[in-house]
């Protein structure tokens, strides 16, 4: 199975594209960076086409998201919002299936603890995926972190399949 | 010029087409309404193909949609921004000029008071564009009052054109 896992926002938005099989591999990770100068408007139909184009070129099957559950203001959880509208409409239009997982979530699935440091999900996820060097920029390994949640659930969904999960 | 107004939403979603030349005329005006049985990314894309049909029929040179500026929870404000995402990437991709006013704005430039009731939007507009009866549901009423502004704010600056408006 190949997941893209997707931290969301209009000014950098961090994507990763995980395989499963034969094992746990990171196929790309990165960001879609807008410029600052240019409208709302511009930067979402740009952060659209970037997509399209990921999405065409490494075919995964299913799209992992950041969930938002929390805010400070406006200015913040707005443009994440926004963005998180076109990821989701291209999930959508593609048929795409589709998983969202808040912050806590993230951190619980990956080590075990909701309140954990972001550095300890960074180790735990280079350690799994064999990787010597950690992943930069924090979208991008944000990103791989989100789309090894969907992974660790289906796991988890697999094994317990007799108790319908 | 052509414009289409438009009160974001993913539950529901008002439009509005006017016109201004030869004369002020309301071309179309309605709603997109999604099943809440559906996910929010099959929202987005539903509402995506059907803003793609609308502006691919009646061909608007301009993109008026309300903005947010207030809110309570999140349950409210994040599938508002996130339909506002869709919007504003369609305009982005389509290279359509965008403006976009918050509700008190609207109230503002319709009536003259920021503080106005909503009945006494919808009558003005009525009245400006020579209705008899009232535009229903409300959100295709407040989408034809947030293209109306595009229209006078054009007006404005036209008429102010020596002031570099």
């Amino acid at each position: 199975m190949r997941v893209l896992g997707i931290d969301p926002g209009t000014a950098r938005l961090g994507y990763a594209v995980l395989e499963t099989v034969p094992s746990l591999k990171l196929i790309t990770c990165g960001i879609i960076k807008t410029s600052k100068d240019q409208s709302a408007s511009l930067r979402l139909a740009e952060i659209r086409k970037d997509l399209l184009q990921i999405i065409n070129l490494y075919k995964p099957e299913l799209v992992s998201v950041e969930k938002l559950f929390f805010f400070k203001n406006l200015k913040t959880i707005v443009p994440v919002a926004e963005a998180r509208g076109v990821i989701l409409e291209v999930a959508g239009t593609l048929s795409l299936e589709l998983q969202e997982f808040t912050p806590l979530q993230v951190k619980q699935i990956i080590t075990g603890q909701g309140r954990a440091e972001k550095s300890l999900v960074a180790d735990i996820i280079c350690s799994e995926l064999g990787l010597s060097a950690g992943i930069s920029p924090d979208d991008a390994s944000d990103a791989v972190a989100i789309a090894l949640c969907s992974i660790r659930n289906r796991k988890n969904c697999d094994s317990k399949a007799s108790l319908k999960c």
